[in-house]
Order: structure tokens, then sequence, then C-alpha cells
């Protein structure tokens, strides 16, 4: 049986101080459940904020790059997936997670939101604007969650996997 | 001198009546000038209506499809890129295209917003909900016209074109 | 009805005086047929010749570009389709092509022939060495033909786009 | 520091048993030595008994699917990158491989040896026909190794990650 891939997505060197702090507790956490943290693999930002807080917790972080080579890329990556597709990487980003987290907002983070809900993915939105919770809301009803916390995500995802195994099973 | 590139974006089955006429003009307007139209090429929604368009007024028409043929082309496309790449083909139609027109929105047209803006390229907004707009005016202040008109969407392509052969010269 | 697009795939830096004259021959041939040329865009080698000879037949020429903007495009380019893909952009180059030819060989081209089989495209050998015949001869019995001349290349093509239409009607 | 990927490619249902006993073989030296496996994921050929082979030893396997789910995908892969891009995804998984290894040839796997070359990458050709060293040797004198066993596979892999090594720092 695979294991369970988490993507968190989120800004890289525009990240705000609180995007990075919840995107450490959220590799923390998502490390805890023995869950696989997916980034867009670079050392900037929400992606290497994630990675970091999921290596603090023993768990295991793929880099999806966008470049041809590993230049730039995040320490606490494990696994490194190079593309060379620059932007076009975000869609295999969503496609490989089980669940996608937005973790702060951007030009190539709504990109991934979109294309996940696209791909019919399940996609948390975390602490986000009213303006950004309201614009995808006008888009899908689906698989559309949004949470204040990185606890109530962790929560969100345990109750997406319990459906996705009904799905299979 | 190669030529002017427009993309023309929007939602395939789900395109409302208004979207559909909308990218007819549209793709009129864009024959007329002698511009290549681009859109992601199946025979639905704004994809198939501005490719008819552009057709009526002797346009040359390129469709980037999703799939690996050209089952569900629409038949006013003239020349198919072919990308095997589903939603990743996303990324390809907006770095293609010179300029990119959303007409009327949905999952796939965000994504190609954001991938547009985020890989710097101008959009327009056209005829769009207050919400989308200031989503996206939230995410960037650069390369964004807003217009509610196929007649506005061009006299800004041309403003836009001016520029970028400024910017080559 | 869309038009026929014939993929002309060979080295860049590395082609030999004989590739690009055979380039320049089968790109003018194209143009004088109606064809659509589509090559890898770059202004080296194979893909710039056979760019240049479809121009002085008055044919028009697609290229389909690795990186994201038009820097190093052939000057014979009519339209450019950017993938940012690197040699990723490889398989759309076949896969957007009802015939491939190969002029002259090396890695890239090599891939491409591969895939373009792979895929189940027609593939035209033109002018090659035994050793590059017997290779690709004996991963596949099907869609593979060898010729000296460009004019017997062609000949082929409106073979092949004979059986095409009559796969379709 | 991130993880050794070592790439395994080889046919899916044409695939030989000879080809099917050395890939599980080489899958089991692969997690022997603490080297993640990576293959293109599908439960067939070579890619399915090297991940079987990785996973008797306790090794961790990446999956590069083509479709846009995980259905066909090998039982024993640990983490699926699923990319919607069919053959397209190769040039991925060439990229994402520090060294990758044809056991068995294909039109998929000399695609990849192929783009790897062409990416620079160390190539492995395991017990292959004379015909396919000749020609990829014809190609290009770098990065090419040829050896008859599992083993030297192995020994090869040692040295060329020591040379890797020696680049970085």
């Amino acid at each position: 049986m695979s294991k369970v891939v988490v993507g968190v997505m989120g800004a890289g060197n525009l990240a705000t101080p609180k995007d990075i702090e919840l995107a450490y507790e959220l590799g923390k956490l998502i490390g805890e459940q023995g869950w696989v943290l997916l980034t867009g693999g670079r050392q900037a930002g929400v992606m290497d904020a994630a990675s970091r807080g999921a290596k603090a917790s023993g768990g295991l972080v793929v880099g999806v790059l966008p470049s041809n080579n590993t230049v730039g890329m995040s320490d606490a990556v494990d696994i490194s997936i190079i593309t060379d597709m620059g932007n076009g990487r975000n869609n295999i980003n969503v496609l490989s997670s089980h669940v996608v987290i937005a973790c702060g907002m951007g030009l190539g983070t709504a990109s991934e939101v979109a294309l996940a809900l696209k791909n019919g993915k399940p996609v948390i939105l975390l602490n986000q604007a009213e303006l950004t919770k309201e614009f995808f809301a006008s888009l899908t009803a689906n698989n559309l969650f949004n949470v204040e916390t990185t606890t109530q995500a962790i929560a969100i995802i345990k109750k997406v996997l319990t459906r996705l195994k009904d799905d299979i099973c």
C-alpha cells in the first residue's frame, strides 16, 4: 500500500512570517502522522518551512522542482523530483498529493488551488482572506475546506483520507 | 518576424450563453486583426466559439489539446498542438500567448489567469464578476486589465503589443 | 479541416553541413505542398534550416520551444509554442506532427524518433547510417520508413497521409 | 542531504523473462544500498519487478506515473508521482535519477536512455544487445557504461556517485 502524500503549497520569496510559521507547524504535524510531505521543493518561503517542519518530526519530504537540477533546493528535501517544467510542474504537485493545503496565497498558489480542484483533489484553505475563500467557493462547491489552524487542517485530512479509502474499497 | 498570438481562455461545457457570445466576437475581432488565435482546442464552450469566430473572419486558429489525439477537437482549429498533458497544458497555453484574455471563469480559466500573471504575461479580464477582479488584483498590480466589451479588449491588446515591441527594440 | 503538420527533427549546433542542406530542401518541399512545418524552433542546425526552407516556399512554420521565452528562436518561425519544458517538449513535437522526419541524428533526435514510434506516429528516417536504421528496426516493425532523398520523403508522407485519412473516414 | 535516487527503466508488457529477473535483482540490490528506486510506476514488466525487488530488501520506491491517477500502479510503489503526461513523463524519470539503468530495451526505454544522456545523466546499459550498445555509443562518448550483471551495475553506480559528490564539493 502506497504512502499518504500531503501537498503544502504556498509562496516562496513573498511568503509572510505568518505563512512561514504555519507552514513549519503543518510540516511538523504531517511528519508526526507518518504522511509524506510534498512541496515545490525550493529553499524559500512556505516550501522550505514546511520541509524543515517535517524533518523536525522525522517525516519524509518530496520536493517537485521547477528547474533541471537541484540548485536552490531546500536542504530538508529527501527526494527531489526534477521536472524542468517551470510553473508547469504545479499540475504534478497537486496530482501527486492526496490532499492539498494552501498556506498563504500568491499567483503560483492560486494556480495550484485551481488545478487541484479542477483535477478533483481535496483542497484545504488555511487561514485565508475572506476574498480568497469567496473566490474559490464561487468556482466550486466540492472538495473545498476552510480552516483557521494547522490542527484543524490535520483533522480535515484524516476525514478526507477515510473518504478516499471508502471510494477505493 | 513571428505572428502575434492572442490566447482566449474560458470554460468548456460550463460556459454560459454570454461567455460563448463574447468568445465568438473576440475570435472574429482577433482574426480581423491578422492575429493568431490560441485556445485550449476542444469542441466546447469558449474554446470552440472563439475558434469559430476567428474562422469567420479568416483568422488562423491554434488549439493546444490536453489529450494525445484530436478526438473532441473544435472543427475550427487549423493547427493542433497535441500535448497529452491534461490540465498541465494550461501553462503552455499562456506562455505561448502574447496576451491572454479570460472570457468567463472557471477552475481551468482561473489556473490560466494565475499562471499567465505568474509568467509575466498581460491578462485581460473580460466582463468578469467583481469578486474575480478583486481576487486577482489582490495577487498582483501588474499586467492585469479589466474590460467590459470585446472592442475594449482589442484596444488593450494593441496598447500591450506596442509596449512589448518597445521592450524588444 | 485542420492542416497537415510535418515535423522535421534533427540536431541543433551539432548538425552537419549535409544535415543542414537536406533540412533546407525538406522545409522547401513541405512549404510547397501547403503543409505546416513543425520543428524544435531554435535558431540552430536542422531546426533553423528547415524553417528557412519552408519560408522560402511560402510555408507556415511552427516552432515548439524548450525555454520560457523566444530568445534564440529561428527568425523563420511564424508561430512559437513556448513550453518551458526543456527536452520534455520533444514528446509534444512528435505528438503534434502527422508525420515525423529525422534529418541527421543525435541524442535529442533519437529520443524524438523513439517517442514518435511509441506514440504510434509514422517516422521517416532520412539518409541515416545503417546502425541507426537497424537499431530502430530492432524496436518496431511498424510506422518506420527509410529514405535517401528529400523527394522520397515527400512521397512517403503523401502515402501516409492517404492512409491516415482512410483511418479517419 | 537528499537521498540517492537510482532509476531503472525498461519495458512494461513487452519485457522478457530475463529482463524481469534482472530488474528484480537490481531492485533488491538498490534497496540494500539504502538508495531510492525510481521507475515508471506501472504494474508491468521491469517497473513492477524492480519495485518488488526493492521492497523485498526494505527499499523505498518512487513510481512516476503516466496517467492522472493510480490505476494500474505497481503494488510495490511507496510514493506515486502522478504526472498526467503520458510518455512525456520519461524526461522527468531520468532527470530525477542520479543514475539511470536500462534493463531490457524498447521504444520507451530507448527514449529514456537518449533523454538521460541528452540531460547529462550517467546511463548504465545492462545486458544489452551489441546493436543497442553501438547505437548509443555512436551518439555520445560520455556518461555511458555497459555492464553484463546487476552487481557490475551497482559497482558502477558507486563510482559515479563518488564522482557526482566530487563535482558538488
